[in-house]
């Protein structure tokens, strides 16, 4: 598959200097980043972007291992006899107008498909945005290069996709926000060849990815998928479309997928420890938790910091939802906290903070509370709610070491109000403490996290520890 | 319990000019607002802010209804004794130090509470932020009076809760981002006398407020509540802190509260059509949406309209978990999203409009789109999915106009990237459409609404639909 995300040479069947087009966008998001040759194909033009422009694929003098194909359906078998003329060994289809729309659409699909295996050309799609790669900055989709280009961080979550809100609108929120780095996004359509199998294995295998996170709207292979799951200390987490018969109704004509049957499907997830997810926004939380948490003791109970009596209590409830256990503070650890107390009150978890706050002011209530409770043998994790305090970089800097060194997960709940709020989040965030904004997330994606590595062991930390985008990973360019 | 929210004339007993002490914002939040007479007690001072200031209660020339205590807890029963001699008909307990501390903080709680009842003299708290109404801008809290003074927006959702988090800080984030207008806040803490039934009943007799939210950590009288919620038509939704043992555990440091069996209590709820939420950003959301939709009828499925097919997916799995059916579209509805489709789409529900939107425009699609589904007799609510996209004021005016009109209800799932998009949040929902980030939300706001309004029939108009904060009420000042 390395052919797809680091091709020798690519054309561009569909390239055009109409920057309304999608085949501007891939012709333009190439030349961003990729140090390749690049051959445009379009008969209308001499040249574009500087570069010669082909009327066909033959014409082409040098070779290339990658055709990006952006021109109507019915060309499709004739660009791949011309392909397998000039050696090529995949094409990303990302035009429409195949199996999702009817049967006329699936006949000429699969037509292609058994061309294509002729040939021995893998194909990525059709009715894709293809991928990209924030290591080597290879974007190989239509999606608008001015909104990615500034904003790309390379990171350690990748994505396979089948949907363009994830791959496009989500990853644009997900680069503008920050709190997590992506590696490879991997949007693959109706997947009638290149599937989230293949792409699953081969991103267990690279290097520059540490979290997976897939939706799907059906699995090929749901052996196979267990399989590998099973085989990988790297978390997955899945949202899986058409649950339901409305759902799965409407999947056949998204991407013409047969969703399956979900109760069987979700409990070979969580046998195989598949982390399962509903929501588009849940899903991008838990691979950001999973992101900046590589470790979880499992031996003691949650601790839960908050600058509100309810705000603890409801946590508390969440934490028996999700099965997961309050710890009990030890001696010393109350000792150490009476410190920056009220006489008048004794602490206990959850470990209401305020009075003493106000009393001795918000850093030295946190760090004492904090610094006892992640010390605490009877404390494996801990929950920390923050209304508008802003805590030094040094000190979170610290804090997020600590988590990691200790092996013990540490999630906030950041609410208040005020324009400094997203600078303290990203501040957060960026030392490597995962926000949450709901306190249900919070307590939801620890369990998540708990039971991952409980079953799985902790991923390698190595450098990635130290930044928050995890740039171990060199650039391949 | 007038006297508690228009009292004819006040004291604060602990008024001082140390704005570092609760008792400085207690005095200067009155004065912001309140029009009556205003009479400080601290031996200290002889005058604060301009206002004569007095030794003692009995040394206060003129009569007042209510009396605002935030002195240590040990001085409450002589205070109720020199209450009593001026007649007073409330106090408001906001200083701790009373059932929540323990035996002996119990024990002085329960002897106030009796003198208290001897003298006819209702006491509020204590423990507790105390209230506030918007409509005539009393604020008998000690919360900075900075936060609140430019934000407040009177409007038409009053709350009950046992928390300064609900009573302060949430409050603040409701009335800085806008989206709904409150009514009366009412923070009840150890609710000695004063309690959730009390005020339950005060606001559903209540002109100026239409939907009612709770956080409680115990119900003192369920009989009562259930009884109180059947008898009314405005919605209420409760978020109950102390569900689970650790939970229940942590409300008796909290606020004394014996937090009673979740598993009866809620079905209690469920059968007296209180909605139930569990989180505190939950329960906002829940009561912006029934500040927003007077209305539902329930004789059909829900429309989706999504830029994207995943989401429209992911949104009717949702449907299915909460119960909520998936409309079929009529004949007429879809000839006449045809004329925006591609030729080569047939518009379903979900109704996927990105390939539309490409072809002619997103107001154009859009507005087609929601008014063609609206005026379908088989779709009873909408779920409309925006994606930085930028609508008309005037046409979300209408839009909102329409869905009251029509009793059906619509909620947008908001999500992009830039600064433009709070400023769209907010002209959207200032028009009357509720907003919200996450996809399940738009649903599980929408199953409540649906659910509330086929128990409980509509609630008037009047007014309200035409602001955002329901304006329709005068101030009393």
């Amino acid at each position: 598959m390395d052919f797809f995300f680091y091709p020798d040479g690519i054309t561009v069947i569909g390239a055009t200097d109409n920057p309304l087009k999608g085949g501007f966008h891939i012709l333009n998001n190439i030349l961003i980043g990729y140090k390749g040759r690049v051959y445009p194909v379009n008969p209308k033009y001499d040249s574009i972007s500087g570069l010669k422009c082909y009327p066909d694929i033959k014409s082409i003098p040098g070779t290339f291992d990658l055709a990006i194909y952006f021109i109507p359906a019915r060309f499709l078998p004739d660009t791949i006899e011309q392909c397998a003329q000039k050696k090529v060994k995949g094409i990303i289809i990302e035009s429409a107008g195949f199996a999702e729309v009817g049967q006329e659409g699936r006949k000429l699909q699969e037509e292609c498909l058994a061309l294509a295996k002729k040939y021995n050309i893998r194909l990525w799609g059709p009715n894709c945005m293809g991928l990209m790669d924030s290591h080597s900055r290879h974007v190989f989709s239509f999606m608008y290069g001015d909104y990615w280009k500034d904003l790309m961080e390379p990171g350690d979550v990748s994505l396979i996709v089948q949907s363009g809100l994830l791959s496009a609108g989500f990853l644009m929120m997900i680069l503008q926000r920050g709190g997590m780095g992506i590696s490879k996004v991997c949007s693959i359509g109706n997947k009638c060849d290149v599937n989230e199998i293949d792409l699953l294995e081969y991103l267990i295998n690279d290097p520059s990815t540490d979290v997976i996170g897939l939706y799907v709207e059906s699995i090929v292979d749901g052996r196979k998928f267990i399989d590998l799951a099973r085989s990988t200390h790297k978390p997955i987490v899945i949202l899986k479309g058409g649950r339901s018969a409305y759902g799965a109704k409407a999947a056949i004509s998204h991407t013409a997928s047969m969703a399956g049957d979900y109760a069987i499907i979700s409990s070979a997830f969580k046998q195989a420890g598949v982390t399962t997810v509903f929501d588009a926004n849940e899903l991008t939380d838990f691979l950001k938790g999973f992101s900046k948490i590589h470790a979880s003791r499992n031996d003691g109970g949650t601790a839960i910091i908050t600058f509100s009596g309810s705000g603890g209590i409801i946590t508390a409830d969440f934490l028996n939802d999700f099965g997961l256990s309050l710890a009990e503070l030890s001696e010393n650890t109350i000792n150490a906290i009476k410190e920056v107390f009220p006489s008048w009150m004794d602490p206990s978890n959850p470990v209401d903070i305020w009075p003493a706050i106000e009393q001795n002011g918000f850093e030295k209530v946190y760090s004492k509370a904090i610094d006892a409770l992640l010390h605490d043998q009877n404390v494996d994790s801990l929950i920390v709610h923050i209304f508008n305090y802003r805590l030094e970089k040094s000190y979170l800097s610290e804090l997020a070491s600590l988590k990691d060194e200790l092996g013990k997960p540490v999630v906030i709940w950041l609410v208040g109000i005020g324009k400094g709020l997203g600078v303290f989040r990203r501040e957060l965030e960026d030392s490597g403490l995962p926000v949450f904004t709901e306190i249900g997330r919070c307590v939801s994606v620890l369990a998540a996290i708990k039971t991952h590595y409980a079953k799985r062991g902790s991923r390698p930390l190595e450098e990635a520890t130290k930044s928050p985008y995890g740039k171990k990973y060199c650039c391949l360019d």
